[in-house]
């Protein structure tokens, strides 16, 4: 296994468009598959969960989420995956939620969803290599 | 988009065997990606993050953690995803340790690795029909 530079993990992460936002609910853990783009030092989404999202208790702070996506291999046990720790909040500015929803199609078609900016906080990566994964 | 019965999505998340398990961490949000196996109504996986997945305070109870796994074409938007939410407990009868590793690989080869069950307790899943998913 070799661990990835921060550059090198944003790279791949924007290498793909399919990944998991990681939140909390009703104070239970929460995961759900959505399409993203990176955006400088963001992984922006699209979700009709925002408001679970971004707790309204954390308010204008944000909350913090995790973000994962990966090209793995299940077999061959080969790939990457990446997993992002930051701070949700709701994109609002209507010039900035307008071009990201032409860039972003959600998984399932609602109109009520919400663009979410993800600030990258912590970012990791690792990629199996050679079959044989050790430390 | 089609909501799976329970019965659909237990045979789907059976049907592969890459996944990723959800849990709190140090009060965040996180997540890994793992193997695992469907044994009657509880996944089966491994990971060296067992103390972590099953908190210590929680101690006999367990922990809840999500499970989410996905056969999903980030282009054509056709596929399925289903989520479980369920109790994590270390599995420590011998017998069924041993069992239990030498049908999971783990994606990081440690020594220190330990075999989690997660008892299924709610568990949905979707399906994306004709690239133009719909309520």
């Amino acid at each position: 296994m070799l661990k990835l530079t921060e550059q090198e993990s944003l790279e791949l992460l924007g290498s793909v468009t399919l990944g998991r936002v990681v939140f909390t609910q009703q104070a239970l853990p929460a995961i759900r598959p959505v399409n993203h783009i990176v955006d400088e030092e963001a992984v922006i989404i699209r979700s009709h969960l925002g408001a679970a999202i971004v707790s309204q208790s954390a308010g204008r702070g944000g909350s913090v989420v995790a973000y994962e996506a990966e090209n793995l291999d299940p077999v061959e046990h080969l790939g990457w995956s990446v997993i992002v720790t930051g701070t949700a909040r709701l994109v609002t500015e209507p010039a900035a939620v307008t071009r990201y929803r032409t860039m972003l199609r959600p998984w399932v078609d609602r109109e009520m969803d919400e663009v979410i900016s993800i600030q990258v906080e912590m970012i990791t990566g690792i990629r199996l290599v050679d079959g044989r994964p050790h430390d």
